[in-house]
């Protein structure tokens, strides 16, 4: 009798098992799954889909039939995140060579702490993250995975107090008046930052934006001479190379200047942005980086490889391990026959971790520098692309901002009934409530995904973020033509 | 022309690509590749490996054929993790129904945080987490995943530094005393956590253990008795259930008891243990766990899921939202068509994030919450029958703790040369020296791969650490020989 329990419990049933699952797989999820003509997501209420898929956690094991019926039904009711009609998140596109690079890392189920365990990993994430620093303008420095951008912001403010001031790491922050800053467009998770790491949100200072969403340097400057006047501490700023919404780029050259006048540590959120680094033409963007003490940049952002791969790169060499070591014996052991330079996990947070590394590299490899170089190019293209076809539609569409530096395409639809009552008083009350019906529509159709939001005064508004390389002009005229024919009688 | 830069450059190609690099991963990593006849690792130094796999990001793209090429390179140069002879690490095993999962994961790429993007997996979420309460004792709660055991950990000291005084959040710990406590066995990210979250190492109380490495609670007593005395202000317990090296369980009910006197928060970090809590007869290690205030249980550990699936959970339903809610709007707007209490992602401290469930539910339903059982009773069944025949040769082989509460078995190995001279001034000195050289022969010959460490005053021992249900008596046996093997003329 087989016995289902064991960690191995039949090599022959388990790889016909296998590869029937995989069969159906690569057809439901990697080709024709995410085909143009297929939907992007099988809308069900969270009642309905309780029912359709087996929410039972049983006491005696399934068949293998009956295993694999469930899990083609997770994926038949799954969203595509990789269809290119898929552009509501800041993630997206399902890439061959990030697929197969993450499967292998699955395989081989490495957790990298020590070279022994996981001398590959170990030495494909020091060469990347090396040729990232160096992408960055850095000739040296230190750098760590992350289990997502919000947890690399954590490490930006973390190594800065730490930067600033040793001895919080064993006295902690009883005593201290710590004050970060950073725009209000900012991502939440540096918000999260300060209430996980004991500095408190009346501790954070929001810093205004320009029209364009980028932070203004003059009210930094101001904020900070405001915070020592009331005798606080103030220790870093975090700049934005990508706002979540808008896509701005805070002007990170006088940011730096004033950081450097105040001695304050600079964080860059490029979580978003960072990718634009690999694209001569657009880089530029993101110019004074190197001037930055650390930069968050999440490859599964703009550079479309698998979630997760977000990497917190700093210029400071040893502060992460200054900062994060406990030095457990049971895990660093010193007295071994190689190295132990080559143990890297003591300057991780985590501890047993998944490898990121591989699905990137094997990107990397599989396209070239240069092939990554024209994914970006081709993203800021359509997303130019679609700015020009909805200035050609003046009457259903209007822009958010009309020049957007970046792919984040932000735009209201105005159906015909309001069209030409921007003066009424209730035409923003009216506007707001339009995108969330057309986005119920949408996501009631599965045609595509975009997502809307507020921002500031201004009412709700879509969102279109590109990141699939997939994506052409085509794809702009059918998100745009979509929205008109979902909405039109709104 | 293919533009092999796209994101999906060319189905065909790609397909063929895929089904290739699968065939070969299968064979080389699930199948042969991780057979006892195979060895666990191909060993070379850092040096040599970085000539044998290439570490050059390129320019131009490589071919699809120098692609397969060099993954195939990296399975072959990698550490078999789900080898059975692979027990390093508190992780091990390739459990076919875990891996299957996982890709399926992979494949659809998804990232919970609201139900109109992720809707199976955020519904397979909610059932799994209350499982998992339901299985610890609780009725209601919450819970969410984790990247590891530490960033579990820090959600419990986070929870409770919240639940303590809510006011934290905002205002900092400026002008706070806060005190943690924790047995001086405990992981080190209890440590870790103390410093990320500014509450300082020094204000970490570590309480001394009995001889099985478990939390003294007189000892506990006394010093949150010192700590008030002080006029410091104790907040938390972390008890641990599964202690990294000797596997000991802290006795739960009594340090509950002293939490509910003292009124501090009681965090059991049963990452390692909380696998045990599926067993009617090894449960009882866990007695009291319901009286927590929150848990740590990382199923990729004892239940050998993949890396990583590592669960927080507490029994105080708003908690994790009150604590760590930021509330932004371009993510979770609550103008939805649907009810928003299914957006579960804003009581996470991570915005993007991998999925975990699903490898653990395929699991699940693959062996029944019975398989699930009978592979913990397995792994306790080997490492009772380990501890048998470690006894039964005396000569060479001495353990740690007589009775081990656990599946660690811990041991010195003493060659001919060292046995009777236990009396002698360098003894412990010289046997300090014996497990480094063991493992560096065992690693280069790559049959089996074990940790040492030394604890306290101990010097460096083995610990075999049992998570793969493969496991038989028969493998005990040659983990003994071949250590006798390697280490005999010592």
């Amino acid at each position: 009798m087989i016995k289902m329990f064991k960690s191995q419990p039949n090599k022959h049933k388990h790889e016909t098992f296998f590869r029937e699952i995989l069969d159906q797989l690569l057809l439901g999820a990697v080709f024709d799954g995410i085909d143009r003509s297929a939907p992007v997501l099988r809308w069900k209420n969270p009642d309905e889909l309780s029912k359709l898929i087996s929410l039972e956690l049983p006491k005696k094991p399934q068949t293998l039939e009956e295993v694999k019926e469930f899990l083609l039904n997770v994926v038949h009711y799954s969203v595509k995140t990789g269809h290119p009609h898929f552009v509501n998140q800041l993630f997206s596109s399902l890439d061959p060579f990030g697929l197969i690079g993450q499967i292998v890392t699955d395989t081989l189920n490495p957790s990298v702490y020590t070279y022994e365990v996981a001398p590959v990993f170990t030495l494909l994430e020091m060469e990347l993250l090396k040729e990232m620093r160096s992408i960055i303008g850095w000739e040296k420095g230190d750098g760590v995975f992350c289990p997502g951008g919000s947890f690399a912001n954590f490490y930006g403010i973390s190594c800065a107090r730490y930067r600033f001031s040793p001895d919080i790491k064993e006295e902690g922050l009883s005593g201290r008046k710590l004050v970060l800053f950073t725009s209000v467009d900012a991502h939440y998770s540096v918000k999260k930052g300060t209430f996980l790491l004991g500095i408190g949100t009346k501790n954070l200072v929001l810093i205004r934006t320009d029209k364009q969403g980028r932070m203004d340097p003059t009210d930094l400057e101001m904020r900070i001479k405001e915070s020592i006047d009331k005798d606080l501490e103030p220790f870093a700023v975090v700049a934005t190379a990508g706002t979540t919404v808008l896509g701005a780029f805070d002007p990170i050259l006088p940011i730096a200047n004033i950081c450097s006048k105040y001695r304050l540590w600079l964080h860059v959120d490029a979580a978003w942005g960072g990718g634009a680094l690999m694209s001569q033409k657009h880089r530029w963007l993101l110019r004074g980086v190197a001037r930055a003490d650390s930069i968050t940049w999440n490859p599964h952002k703009l550079l479309a490889a698998p979630q997760q791969c977000s990497v917190f790169l700093t210029k400071h060499e040893s502060i992460l391990q200054d900062s994060n070591s406990a030095s457990a014996t049971y895990l660093f052991q010193k007295d071994k026959f190689y190295d132990t330079k080559w143990d890297v996990g003591d300057k991780y947070l985590q501890c047993g971790r998944r490898a990121d590394v591989l699905k990137l590299w094997t990107m990397w490899i599989g396209k070239g520098s240069e092939g990554l170089e024209e994914h970006v190019n081709t993203l800021f293209d359509v997303a130019k692309a679609t700015v020009d076809e909805i200035k050609s539609r003046p009457e259903n569409f209007k822009l958010v901002l009309t020049t957007p530096e970046f792919v984040n395409v932000c735009f209201w639809y105005i159906p015909k009934r309001l069209q030409g009552q921007e003066n009424s008083l209730d035409y923003n009350e009216n506007l707001h409530k339009i995108a969330p019906k057309i986005k119920e529509r949408m996501i009631k159709e599965g045609t595509m995904m975009v997502t809307y939001q507020p921002l500031g005064t201004r009412p709700n508004f879509f969102r279109l973020v590109y990141q699939n390389s997939e994506l052409t002009c085509h794809d702009a005229t059918f998100f745009l033509d979509e929205i008109d024919r979902l909405g039109r009688d709104l």
